[in-house]
């Protein structure tokens, strides 16, 4: 039995505490939030303790791994408190929003052995896990050319744009996880556009985009492109491609059901898209967690690591220096 | 080169008409209709004469073959004169509204060794083809269920209604003719139901139905289902699906282009279906002429024959028979 | 809280004992089944109490509501207890293989105001409610003919096959259930063929099919038909389709993933079906318990009755007689 | 009755003959073309001169249009004599491989006020071209971002890759000319990055690639990203997408039939796509000399000009400085 605290009983939290709750190989010790009601709720839920203080949390004698769904600024701290006193660690993405600190953090861990995995999601939801399993069984040759579709609803409030990093940092980071999983080799090369055509006036105060695209090259040539935008009326959009020498995969977004409405205006039309991260990627977050527990049940090696995180970040801020520079930027 | 005369310049005789013209092996000398301005645009269009009398045209040296695309009640008498003369005939289904008319006409053609081909356009529908050549090929090892939906966009006139002999004998036996094509066995058993849902007082004033479904059976057992309504807002709904021992064959509906259109209220919603026989079976009537003229070049089989337009037609009365009487009809 | 045991801890009394289980309204008192090792399996799952006598778990004052899971013959019996005691119950179907004694117990269940709802667990797939729900709203108009394609992947073994009933009251119930909720009334005439293609041998055996097509008419001429075999190699096929005066309703098969390969030889194939209901089905089978407590804890009708059991079963009646008479059967 | 030469009668050049041919408002004259074998059997075929000379072709005064399907070095000097006669020209793209002579060619046309359509063929296609009608009609608000995937089937011969004038002057420009169209503004930024996944010596033999992706950028910040491959086993992939400020349009590939094949192992495999451009586009070919025909019989403008053509082309010269330099060029 893998004993868990959760760190953090915001939106993203509650859904690792019922992960862990869930699965029958952990135990839910603990739920840490200096938000108390919030703590409280979900601890109770599930028959956890509720705590204000996570680094007490990490701390206690019956807690084997912690799980980091706290704010982006607390995650290199926390991690380092957990690795130190050899607790096993699921943090959520980005480590930090500052290159330098992520990479001296993963440096730390690295040095220390520490067990860190980096929450990137979508690895781990049915369909990508099919494909990447399917480029591994052979079924399209030599991957060459990569294209990520992914577009959330819509744009999120500007008290969040401020603090995000900038939409490289917060929402192409998945995406260049995803690209690096699926290219099977590390871009070397980094290309990037960005637009300002959903809220430009937002999106000039902060120095960000709502509309990008970036193109990845790898040493060997293999390619990937991005297509990200902060607002899509039809839903939450999360597609990948994958062109091989002998064959392509691709998927379809996901609908809450399979009905289709054919009327005089139009045939075959679906229902609109799973319109969020929290309804689209259920499953996923599950099987992350799962992944997390066995990995520690069994001592083997995290799915994902703190350098997969620090590598992501480093391609965002490639993209970043691309769109301000107007230079295909060098890994 | 196979000399042609096409017999009627209504719709359907357009259409035969312009494929023999495009066909590089065919000539069209000649086009007959009573209706004198309707017969010489269409003669006109693609050079050849045109002529009021269809006994005349068939009788010319210079046809070698004839088509007949007028009233169903001149269909047998047309027919029987080509063949008397030895002229090929592509005739327009049915043979006559009345079963023992047709029998008897088959039973006449065969005896001279008349070469006629009856109808059944959607045999050389590209899609049904390949659906055909695919059971052939084994792809789906023995066939068990037929299931076919083909629906109208909308009610004739009451004009037709009144002329066309029944749903059954009109409509439901092109479906006909494709199960027995499909299940290649004869169906040996015939229910069916009828309803009036779309116009019950047209339709109890002929004593005929706009909505039916048709299930057969083979001697061994294969089975086949047919639904049929006069119609269908969204347009001509064309569908046939094949259940086999090792797999299953289905198809789509054709659109004029393949464009979906996602937004905040639907996703991947298509154009409406071509909207009914002329456009759908475009590329169907020309290769149904192509067929006719290789058979009649090469000497060869025709493709369809006059006994297959009455197994159709005796499907159809054992089926008006089924809805009278309340009993599965043996054939 | 809604007390509930679960009586038989087989295939069917898992699922049910684990939604339970899943659900917060509702409280795993205890399963019983006589056979010891399974029950105590299925309850120490969920900390409820194993018993080998399902009267006496009926019995129990903590027990508010049961699941009967338990073989066919043994339905009545404990429905009948459970209802004179006071306690809800969700049964399996069917109620009984004999329709005079099912008759009976649903006169009964009635008579003394019983709250028993029937396991059609189909209805409570999101996609059928949704296309139920879609009707309702008045997406597609009046509802003219629906189409039920349904098909097993494989063969039930010989045991099994003996002691169903047929593949009417065992297989086409479930979609006589489908037809007459999705017409949205009560069909009168019934029509159907059978046919032994699968395997001849055994069906012969014990008078039955394999392969079966099933007609229905309502009284106001609305129509549907059932296409049944039991073995389709492909998966589990569960469709519906729906015409309506104003549009057309359909749905896709569920695939473990929306995963789709194109190489050389094919394009766009899609992974093979949700094998068998288990897996098809999971997510109706928690949500048909979530409204079988909700309706407990609400007070509020079943959204299926003991009277909904009958109706389908004398459905399936009707199928065995139309096969056996070859007439179509008033119900 | 517009009386056209087509010049040429390679593979494109038969197209095009046929196209004017089957065109009840124009008529073929002749076809010229130095290889007499060739240009005889396409002339006989529709009933034209076959001509050896094309500047011969070009003069005389029966012909009020000419067709140039030529080798590309020829383009400019035909044009440029035609339009100097008054002759209305469709050209096939690209107007010369050299950006400087193509842009002094297209200013004496200007100047001249010739009228000259450039071949670009793929908007003559039914499903782009409703794509363009729907974005005009407003179905999807504003444009943001256009992604375009085109494939060829299989590597062209060595002796065409040499003269081609490179994978972006060839293949990515009908892509480009496609991005103009859609975007509806010109690009204002180009970044491309090009590999050699396919046939890496022959390419490097040609400093040319055989995979390129392309991103464009227009002044008001749309964008489009191109990716071309020069080998997809699984046919010709033409495919665009079109995200919009309150919808998507997207479309699928072109199949011989829509049949789909389900077994054990696969679900819904469709056939593979037609396999190259002349069956992909045939309707397109015909459409696009429709269009100039229309366009002379009308006097109306050129549905497609000479500076698309160069602008295609100049955008083309962006990509290949792009790929070298490392830089986002600036149109």
């Amino acid at each position: 039995m893998v004993r868990i605290a959760v760190l953090g009983a915001g939106r993203i939290g509650k859904i690792h505490a019922a992960s862990v709750a869930a699965n029958p190989k952990a135990k839910l010790v603990a739920v840490a939030d200096p938000f108390g009601d919030a703590v409280r709720t979900v601890a109770e839920a599930h028959g956890a303790d509720a705590m204000t203080d996570a680094m007490e949390a990490i701390a206690r004698p019956d807690v084997d791994a912690v799980v980091i769904g706290t704010p982006t600024d607390t995650h290199v701290g926390l991690m380092t408190r957990a690795v130190e006193l050899g607790k096993a660690v699921l943090c959520e993405k980005p480590i930090d929003l500052d290159i330098a600190e992520s990479e001296k953090a993963a440096a730390n861990v690295e040095r220390l052995g520490g067990k860190v995995m980096l929450a990137f999601n979508r690895r781990f939801d049915t369909t990508f896990a099919e494909i990447r399993r399917s480029i591994d069984a052979g079924r399209i040759g030599e991957v060459r050319q990569v294209v990520i579709s992914s577009r959330d609803p819509g744009m999120p409030p500007a008290a969040y744009v401020k603090s995000s990093g900038g939409i490289f940092r917060d929402m192409t980071i998945h995406d260049l996880d995803m690209a690096r999983w699926l290219l099977g080799e590390e871009p070397v090369l980094v290309s990037a556009i960005g637009s300002r055509l959903v809220d430009a006036p937002l999106l000039e105060q902060y120095d960000d985009y709502d509309t990008v695209m970036v193109t990845l090259q790898t040493a060997s040539g293999k390619q990937a492109v991005i297509n990200n935008c902060r607002e899509a009326v039809y839903g939450y959009d999360q597609r990948v491609e994958v062109l091989g020498s002998t064959g392509l995969l691709t998927h379809d977004n996901l609908r809450p059901t399979t009905m289709r409405l054919t009327t005089a205006e139009m045939t075959d039309a679906q229902e609109p898209l799973l319109n969020f991260f929290l309804e689209r990627y259920a499953q996923a977050y599950r099987a992350e967690m799962n992944a997390f527990v066995d990995a520690i049940a069994d001592g083997k090696p995290m799915p994902t690591t703190v350098r997969d995180g620090v590598l992501a970040l480093r391609l965002a801020e490639c993209a970043v220096e691309s769109v301000r520079t107007g230079r295909a930027v060098t890994v």
